[in-house]
């Protein structure tokens, strides 16, 4: 286990004490005083009040790495969130304290020639909530910079502005796949990326969409959240062939795009191998090392393989669909804890154990 | 071997005999007589003066199979080609008797979905040039409809107009990656479609072209024809990562654009790591099966895969690209055969031969 | 008036004597015979059951011209139109006889740049319904290629099908002004364009539309159509910059796309005034002859005006959108005629009334 | 004539007063004292060493005005300007002390939406180098942000380090345009931005480029800088029809992107009468107030008007054109004065005087 001595008391100008959920190890999360940054004349100080756990706080909690990210010294986690104002800097003009806001949670750097050129999700330079070494916002409070932080609606919950950011995934998806009405959507995997985009595809106006998983139950969930058709698959790559054409069966039209929200052989392999020639496959789940796959019979159908990271710009789109009614993601949280230290154990632990478990959400 | 008995006489009213390359079995090339199809209203007769021996009908000479187009009676090969025009057909327009033209070998239906949306290179329903079942165009004379075949210029010889159908592929590839003035370049094989893709890219105005290959001779070539790097590269997939930080250095600049001109396992996985987060990597050479790749890891950079299939109206800039200079393709003809019986078995066992080919040329 | 020689008896091979409505003269139109052209190998005959009046075919009706286009000699009107397919050409596969089809009225050459690069809408070889001197569909029966023939589901009505024309440039306009559901939409101009355009820009997602018009009436039937908010204008230039501000504030959000469906003076100047930096303008409604509007202004703010011209594969996406409810034309068929030398006369009256028609249909 | 009691002595630590040219009133420049802001973090201070006059600061000169931009206190002109870097903000990395640097002369927010999208030219709250009230750089120092600081090869002066400004207008303008290797070029205007239009398109690749203006001198300068035809035109507007049908003949292929250079009635008619259908006009050039123009005949041809602002991420690719050759700019400078008070009003009278001066440049 690593040592905690970095961290200093975070007694704020209140008397409070600022407190956040500190990995320390593996499976070992501690709740302990967390001193804020200081904040600058662009930042606000926002105390959080809902907070979502995404799988890749739940690879560092198993395994204090998330791919090539590996935690060396005690690490906040915790990305998806929102919470309300408390603190303006100095230069803050589009917000005040007692508003509710959902956090974009990466800084990028604003100057290199990706963020010149609008695709800051790739910065180099990127600081994101909870990604090895940044501290993540599962604290009482966090500060952050103002135009990362934006304004929810009256009829916007705090929870549901915390689910903007795995819905920007699906957002950020959709964009980079260009999905629309002329597009019929192919999704593949109905875990909680499966569905936001989904949700984000429905939205986007896709006329048609399917979905496949290996578990029935989260099929029966995408059927309830406005897929059109469902497919239950096997793990068993010999199966594809068969598979691909009871998808097609299911789809009854072409099938323009394709997301692969596994990041698995199989599920990419189903994804290359059903798409309509000149569609586009977009690649969201993330898989590590090699993957052997079908690749060149795609390619000369002239399918194009769209590679997604993160969203860029997805926050006032989310909030839009979010408080018009266009997409509903409620019903994506299926549990819910308190921040304290036998609450943040139990979320983790149900986030990590693969059960029936979508969304995990803290009440901060 | 197949049976020739569909073949009639191809004797037409002049009294002459057209004559062409049949392929009768593996590695079994015989000329005979060739019925020309009639001469519909937007048809023209067209004599062959020009015609280059591509990859595939090599594979079709080994194998009587490319990819999954297996040839189960006699057909001709050939579509890399151009000629003279002899017969108009009623509602011809655009062209005269005498006309010196470059012929687009495929034929595509020009009423489905994808041809009304200008992609009409992935029609279902395509018929082209020596591509099993429709018969190719190493003959003395072929039957064409007007609008693909390109009048050359006077500075643009035969053998050049046979050149633009190679050369297509490497415009049609620019195109879909975008390659232009702000797109460095790197090529992975300098075989004859690396070799064309290198002339696209340059005429597309990419500002630095590296390009790799196993064979040193190869790349001497490419840097003749305008390459202004090359990195000799092993076919073991272990040196890819010092292989790619070499690319890299000699680029000396980020690597926004890579083609795949092989299809393997390493070329693959070469582009997919040396390309700079939110550039492209296109899929030209084209294996069979499964691809071993780093897929994840690139996508995450954004990186996104294009496939490429043949080319659409890619001969009026071929054409362009020839007349004005930009492209010289003439280095790229090796070997030059006559329209022989021993002619074409000379020809195809060069082309299959393996040795220092790039282009085998039949003067018809 | 001009003569009607040309025309013969059109008695088909049942004895029936195939009618349409000629256009003679000035505001004279006259049910006579049409002898339908031969079927092709790839057409189909219908038998129309539905055909709308579009403002070209008054112009037609009450100049003998529209725009450019000038009637010679007797030609029949009409372009919006569905029917049921009577007889096969002999390689027709798609259709049988007794589909219910749309048509798509507008006949390219497929083989020309423009073609080949999927912008057949400016084909310079179209040959157009009712577009001089193309005859029009106005007739019991018409002779049309099986490609341009789109097959009705039950749930969508012929009525509906003749409105898939209309609805077409909406469609287009979305298209080529890229909207989603990120583009908020002023239409400018609430006449049957600007009400397709509407809807259409609802289909495919506008998050909020605004719409303008002089008249109160036809704000009222766009309110119940779909729009957020309506503004009624007045015709004068000089309340360009009031009316503008009016806009941009019942919108309450950017405005990113703006439609001009009158194509006057005014209208183009609103729409260029009122849009975001960075947006677009689509210039639906056309004027004849120049208009003096503040492109400077628009352009600096990296403003483009985006050309519309028609549309191009569209019928699909428009019975995709009726079939599933997304669109409902049914509301702007305002009046309904029989095929009748006093249904005709009256159709056309009423069109070019001016009244409160939106569509008018003939009921074949 | 306004005051100048806000302007500060500009003595630094060395001792050495920065001195600049003061706008003071309607031409009346003076150089004065300029106390250089305080160097952030991320600023670099650089000495000017070249520094070319535009025609917005010719405006400014003879107007106290440039469009909407009024100038209501001492202010200093220039904007195109290149320099050695003297001193380092303390986080500066990119940049040493001695560096030669071409400056980009607009400051983004960096924040809003329009900043994140990577249209950072239109931010609302862009701070661009002598745009009123914003101080240029015609100084002997000035501050700027690293970023915005662009490092010069050694083969690339410090004159064409200045002209990366015009140029970047041409080149935003070409991709904007997308001129590439398919698209013929006209360009309606031989002025300094004519010319870096030329020289930029020519970079990008346009096989055929035809120059017009009023002016013959101008006209043979466009020749010998890579235009390949040129027609001189009048300003009568009754000379269109004409002029174009002489501009498409010496063209003899399709335009396909038209750049009004100018902004006036008739050129921009020129340019839009002359584009191909399916084909795109640039507008560079802007006017006050309204433009009569045959914008409707333009649009049912389905021809698009980009709105062209000022440039963004130009820089790397002007160095990348200058350094290789591809581009050379220093035919255009064609006059050179000291940066001294009579250097100065030689110079903006040169400048304004609207003889044969093209670009007018500043050793400083």
């Amino acid at each position: 286990m690593v040592g905690v001595s970095e961290t200093k008391m975070g007694r704020d100008e209140d008397g409070e004490t600022n407190m956040a959920a500190w990995l320390l190890g593996i499976r070992n999360l501690q709740i302990q005083p967390y001193l804020l940054p200081p904040l600058g004349p662009h930042d606000v100080e926002v105390r959080i009040k809902a907070l979502g756990i995404c799988g890749s706080d739940v690879h560092y909690f198993k395994n204090m790495r998330n791919a090539n990210f590996v935690i060396k010294k005690p690490m906040i986690l915790g990305h998806e969130c929102a919470g309300i104002v408390e603190q303006l800097g100095s230069q803050v003009k589009s917000l005040e304290v007692g508003d509710r806001v959902a956090l974009e949670p990466g800084s990028s750097c604003q100057i290199c020639n990706r963020c010149k050129k609008g695709r800051y999700n790739i910065c180099p330079e990127m600081k994101f909530f909870g990604s090895a070494p940044t501290n993540g916002a599962l604290a009482n409070k966090v500060v952050h910079p103002e135009n990362l932080c934006f304004k929810l609606p009256d009829n916007v919950s705090l929870e549901e502005g915390a689910m903007c950011e795995p819905l920007s995934v699906g957002i950020h998806a959709c964009r980079r796949a260009e999905v629309g009405p002329e597009t019929n959507v192919l999704i593949v995997g109905a875990g909680p990326i499966g569905l936001v985009t989904l949700l984000a595809a429905r939205a986007f106006g896709a006329p048609r969409i399917v979905i496949v998983d290996v578990d029935d139950c989260r099929l029966s969930i995408a059927k309830k959240l406005g897929a059109d058709e469902s497919v239950q698959v096997s793990t068993n790559i010999q199966d594809v062939g068969e598979e691909v054409v009871k998808i097609q069966n299911v789809m009854a039209s072409s099938i323009d795009v394709s997301f692969d929200c596994v990041g698995f052989r199989k599920s990419l392999t189903t994804a290359l191998s059903a798409t309509e020639a000149g569609g586009k496959v977009g690649l969201i789940g993330l898989a590590q090392g090699d993957l052997t796959i079908p690749l060149s019979s795609a390619a000369v159908r002239e399918i194009d393989v769209v590679g997604i990271f993160r969203y860029r710009n997805t926050w006032p789109l989310c909030i839009e669909f979010l408080s018009t009614g266009k997409i509903d993601v409620k019903p994506l949280i299926t549990h819910r804890f308190d921040f304290t230290q036998k609450g943040i154990e139990d979320a983790f632990e149900t986030s990590a154990g693969g059960g029936n478990a979508i969304k995990v959400m803290f009440n901060v």
